[in-house]
C-alpha cells in the first residue's frame, strides 16, 4: 500500500477528537476551523461530509491531511473509504450503516486506522472481532448535531471500556462541563463536533476542554 | 486484486446499458426491476443510490453483480469506488464531481471498468487520456431524471465518437422514439433510465429499445 505505517506511529487515539463536520462548520472554511482545534489541541481530526461531491471535497481533505501531519495529529475520514484512500488519510471511521469492517480491512489493508460507531456493547465487540482498532460509543448525552442517533450513556461507556483492549472514544453531548465525567467512566478520548467547531472560538473551545481532560 | 479479469471478457460496453435508479425506481424492488432489464437485454447495468447508505445497499448489489453474471452484462456501480470493490462489480461510473480518474485506477488497478460522465469534448478527452474505459456522453435530450445535468446534444456526441477510440455511451431523454438518432450519431452503447426502469414493463419496454438497436 502506499500510505503505511500511519497505524504504528499515530493510531493511539487518545485526548480530544474532533469531528469537523460540513454541515456544523456551515459558512465558515472548514480548514481554517481545523486548524484552530488542532492550535487547540486535538490529537484526532475526523472529516464528515454528507453535503459535497467527493470529487469537491478531495482537494479540503488533503489540506486537512497536511495540516494533520504537520501538527502529529491523525487524520480520519468518515464513512468513505475510497476518499479517505485518495487523501492520504490516517483510516476510516465506518458508522452501522456504511460499508462493513471485514470488506473496510480488505481494501485498506492493515496499516490504516479503522473505528466504527457503537451504542452497544455487542456493536463494540463485534467491530473489534472484525479488525475495528478503536470504538466509538454514544450517544452519550443527548444532542442535536446528529440525527437518528441512538442513546449509550455513561453505563455503556463504562461496559464498553471494561470489556474491550482498544481505545474507547465517547461521543455525543460532550463539552467542557461534563468531559470530567466522561473521562471518569473510562473514555480514552472525547469526541466533540458543536462544543469546538460551531463556538465562536473555536480554538478556545479546544484548549478549554483539553484543559479539563489534562488536569 | 481479488476481482481480476472483468475486464477483458466483459469490459466491451455496447448495446443497452440501463441505470437502476434507487430514486426512480421508488418503491419497486430494485433487484427485481434489474432482472426485468437484463431479460429484455440489457447489456450493462449501473446501480446508483444516491438516498441510502453504502451498508445498507452492499447486500443489493451483491444480488445484482449476481444477476448480472448469470446474464453476462456488466456491472457498474455509480460514483462510490468502496461499494464498487465490496461487492464485485466489474467497474465504476465517475461523474466530474465524483473521485477523479487517476484517483480512482489507482486504487482499483487496470482490472476493473472505469467511465466518466461528460458534456463536452475536453472532458471525454481527458478522462481517456487519464485511463477511462468508455465514456458517457449528454445530455442528449431534456431529461428530468437527474438534476443539474449539462446539455451535450447529438452535434457533440458526433464530435466525441470522431475523436475517441473507446466505446461511447450516449445518456439522456433516450427512448424508443429517438433511439435510431442516436444510433446513427455514432453512439456505440444508449443508456436509459426512465424509459425502461419507470416503465410499467420494465423487461417489455427494455425489449422496445434493444429492438431499434438490434436493427
Amino acid at each position: 500500500m502506499a500510505f503505511s505505517s500511519h497505524k504504528f506511529t499515530r493510531s493511539r487515539i487518545k485526548g480530544l477528537y474532533v469531528i469537523v463536520d460540513a454541515d456544523v462548520v456551515g459558512e465558515r472554511d472548514i480548514v481554517e476551523v481545523t486548524r484552530a482545534v488542532l492550535r487547540g489541541g486535538a490529537g484526532t481530526i475526523q472529516f464528515r461530509d454528507k453535503l459535497h461531491d467527493k470529487g469537491d471535497v478531495l482537494p479540503i481533505t488533503r489540506r486537512i491531511r497536511q495540516l494533520c501531519g504537520s501538527f502529529g495529529a491523525s487524520f480520519i475520514v468518515n464513512d468513505h473509504i475510497d476518499l479517505a484512500i485518495a487523501c492520504g488519510a490516517d483510516g476510516v471511521h465506518l458508522g452501522q450503516h456504511d460499508i462493513p469492517v471485514p470488506e473496510a480491512r480488505d481494501m485498506l489493508g492493515s496499516t490504516y486506522i479503522v473505528g466504527t460507531s457503537n451504542a452497544l456493547l455487542e456493536e463494540a465487540m463485534l467491530s473489534i472481532s472484525q479488525g475495528a482498532d478503536y470504538v466509538a460509543v454514544g450517544t452519550i448525552f443527548p444532542t442535536k448535531t446528529k440525527e437518528n442517533t441512538r442513546a449509550a450513556g455513561l453505563d455503556m461507556l463504562r461496559r464498553v471500556k471494561a470489556s474491550v483492549n482498544v481505545p474507547v472514544v465517547a461521543i455525543g453531548g460532550i463539552n467542557k462541563e461534563n468531559a470530567r465525567e466522561v473521562i471518569l467512566a473510562g473514555a480514552d478520548a472525547l469526541c466533540v463536533i458543536s462544543a469546538v467547531v460551531a463556538a465562536p472560538d473555536p480554538e478556545a473551545a479546544t484548549r478549554e476542554i483539553m484543559s479539563v481532560i489534562e488536569s
